[in-house]
């Protein structure tokens, strides 16, 4: 039953080459999803959510999936008002017990966009320009949801049986920190993931112009810094009272150096030593130092050789301020002396570092940092996310089936390069099915997830799908 | 022809006392005036100013005032649009060349006002509450400018002679920077200025629950300092680029030690050594440091005794960091890495420090704190404002004419005191028109200009008119 490898892509590009061509059509369909402002971050517009999911349900019922709508639960907003979550998309093709169970996870909901931000296009019309396709949600989530549905389609189309189970949790909260999903997963752990084997996630992207694999992120835990009372005019008291922004400033200027190194004593004595199997990997990345830094826009990284700042975004942590909540932050000049000022930063963690342990650290620096400043302000050091690091087993059979899939499409090895940022549901995956995970992703290096003019190119979006059928048969083939 | 002190508060208490009280009509005037909503803050708006304009000179010609509603000129607005400024009141009284001129100067503009920020009563209907007048510009600055009107009607009603020339300067823009003001000042200098002696402003407030004049201003310099370049995200580039914040951080941290004390080497070289005669004059001032320590709502000040934190704040220069523009600044968590962020603090200067070369000295430090930090981000250091401090010579005619007014009206020594906060209008008169300039309160510590709730006493208001005439009076005696 099984059938070479190649045939299938031939197949596949045969089918892709129709009088109606497959790929016109599934450009079509993510324009279609594209046009769903389902951004998750204003919970008074879930209605676009639902329609969202209710759209990607409609289409696996229509390629003869199983879909449940599954109560997610409610949760509480910071208001104190409670709100019905949206459901989550909990859907199965047909089983065979004979085969392995292959269980896909995406999201469909969007980060906010608006023609005023800085979009060339609408972001909600997709909208294709040199082999480009534009628009909110094109490379973050939607483009590689659709290209895991149009994968199976493929297959169905060419009246093979597909090689694996195929089982799919998307959900419509992934931007907003998936409320509800982690505790569905605890749930349906012995029902719907019970007979799951794999669990695969395409939800970020290339380091470089090569496809990869991604076999780790980072945790992330998030703080607030707090100070004080009254705001008070800078003419009048300014020079008599020590100022909750002065404090504030003392106390972020005392968590990095100006290498980037995290001054808060103890933080990284956690993180795994670095062995020679692992530094090899990063020979093999094709990463452009020079490029990148025009990408970025700087003039120089904090460190000189491209393995270094790979691994300072990978393997080691990092913190990042993000900004003042409370002070002055409009456009012109204000003398206010602000009250009540909250600093906002978070440190990206990596194995083994344990956030509850890290957040401890960092209380207890900014606690000593603040005795020393005689204050008469109060210190209040709140953390928030905590979210766990994750790295996978690279010798698992994913990523041995990733490995070949990515050679039969693209004819390259691919990149085993890991994340920076924190996608927890991989460890959530991890820890609460204890089934293999692995991240696979399609979307370009570039392709601004979150940020102005996203997109996805053609190439990677059609080649994804090819990569997802031939990744279904190599994994079929290890089981 | 002229008659003792206490025989003209003698006549004006009977008119206050009359079958129509004044005092009422005096009250009813200010509501009405409240009640026009001449919030300068919005261009848009100045339609009312110019209604408010209108209503104070008609008040002045009513009493026999000769009235140039004077143009003030035009003026660009930051999107670029150039709009025509509200006119500049310029009035006389009838004249004698042998008795002295007074020139009053005064403002008929708000700060905006609404229910929802917090106001007890309606901010535009002045509402009496135990003794207290609520309603925006009961005291900046509509109440003190009907009181100098009601002193001169006051004195009119007495059938006596004004002891001196009254003129007066009222504007509608003062709360967003009396813009054209300054240029009509130093084109009137030879004109309109040529035969004034004497300035007086009532443009603040008492330093306690005793009549004050003030002496002094703090001047200002305001500071912008800008990183560069793409936002970027946290996860992904967070360890490997120098973040424009953490520049930032270091070089706000940089500014100030945890005592209050001014980093910038040479700022305070300029002060004015304290002498002995000043520094009694701080003996006198009935400051409750206990009292302050619940109204600002702190532990302690910087300073331990009443002397240096009413130095502080008005004879030694300050730095405040007013916040952050560019960062992440809503109520949440977001990750992001800002790209471009301005930090804005300003500096509060005293005489003899020069705001170009304070300017000069912040800018030579920054630079000096950037270069260790051996960033590739840019630093623009921008400083607006510069308004020049003011102090007064308390031997002038007219503090010695002040201190017996308020001996005269309240029976007590007033306290010299100054402003911490930057009016820059007196140091203006003073240098452009060099003239004698004077600024005597009549309005309470804790009246809120600019604050919700804001009120003049009624008691400030009536005594605050006496005193206005007995100034008259003494100032005639001492020319």
């Amino acid at each position: 039953m099984t059938i070479p490898s190649r045939k299938i892509l031939v197949l596949l590009a045969c089918k892709l080459k129709g009088p109606v061509p497959k790929a016109l059509q599934f450009i079509y369909r993510l324009k279609e999803w594209v046009a769903i402002k389902s951004d998750s971050g204003d919970h008074t517009k879930w209605g676009e959510v639902e329609t969202m999911l209710n759209m990607a349900a409609e289409r696996i019922k229509k390629m003869g999936g199983k879909v449940e709508l599954a109560d997610a639960g409610t949760h509480q907003l910071p208001s104190g008002e409670t709100v019905l979550l949206p459901p989550v998309i909990l859907a199965e093709f047909a089983k065979d017990p004979k085969k392995a169970t292959l269980c896909i996870y995406g999201h469909v909901d969007v980060q906010p966009a608006k023609m005023e931000d800085g979009w060339a296009t609408d972001p909600f019309n997709l909208t294709e320009i040199k082999g480009n396709l534009y628009g909110r949600g094109a490379t973050d989530n939607k483009g590689p949801v659709l290209a895991w549905l149009h994968a199976v389609e493929s297959y169905q189309a060419t009246k093979k049986e597909i090689p694996v189970n195929i089982k799919l949790i998307i959900e419509g909260l992934e931007e907003v920190g998936s409320y509800g999903l982690f505790k569905l997963i605890k749930k349906r752990r012995d029902s719907f993931f019970a007979d799951v084997d794999f669990i695969v996630i395409s939800d970020n992207v290339w380091a470089t112009t090569t496809p990869a694999l991604t076999y780790g992120t980072r945790g992330s835990s998030y703080f607030f810094i707090e100070g004080p009372k009254l705001d008070l005019h800078s003419g009048v008291y300014g020079g008599s009272i020590q100022e909750p922004m002065a404090d504030l400033i003392a106390l972020l200027g005392s968590l990095l150096d100006h290498t980037g190194k995290i001054q808060v004593v103890g933080v990284s004595d956690d993180v795994t030593p670095l062995t020679e199997d692992e530094r090899k990997l990063y020979d093999n990345i094709s990463f452009d130092l020079e490029e990148m830094k025009n990408v970025v826009g700087v003039k120089h990284f904090l460190q000189d050789t491209k393995e270094e700042v790979l691994m300072a975004r990978w393997r080691y942590p990092s913190l990042s301020i993000h900004g003042v909540e409370g002070a002055f932050s409009d456009p012109g000049s204000k003398t206010i002396i602000p009250r009540k000022v909250t600093g906002k930063f978070s440190i990206r963690q990596v194995p083994n570092m344990d956030p509850p342990d890290v957040e401890r650290k960092v209380k207890e620096h900014l606690e000593q940092v603040f005795s020393t400043l005689n204050s008469p302000n109060r210190l209040k050091v709140t953390a928030t996310v905590g979210a766990k690091p994750w790295v996978a087993n690279l010798q698992d059979s994913q990523y041995v089936a990733g490995q070949k899939a990515v050679k039969d499409v693209f004819g390259v090895e691919p990149e085993f390069i890991r994340e920076g940022s924190t996608i927890p549901i991989a460890q959530t995956f991890q820890e609460e099915t204890g089934k293999s995970v692995m991240m696979l992703p399609i979307s370009g290096h570039d392709d601004g997830e979150h940020s102005q003019n996203e997109k996805i190119s053609r190439y990677n979006y059609i080649e994804g799908t090819k990569l997802f059928a031939a990744y279904f048969y190599e994994l079929s083939l290890l089981h």
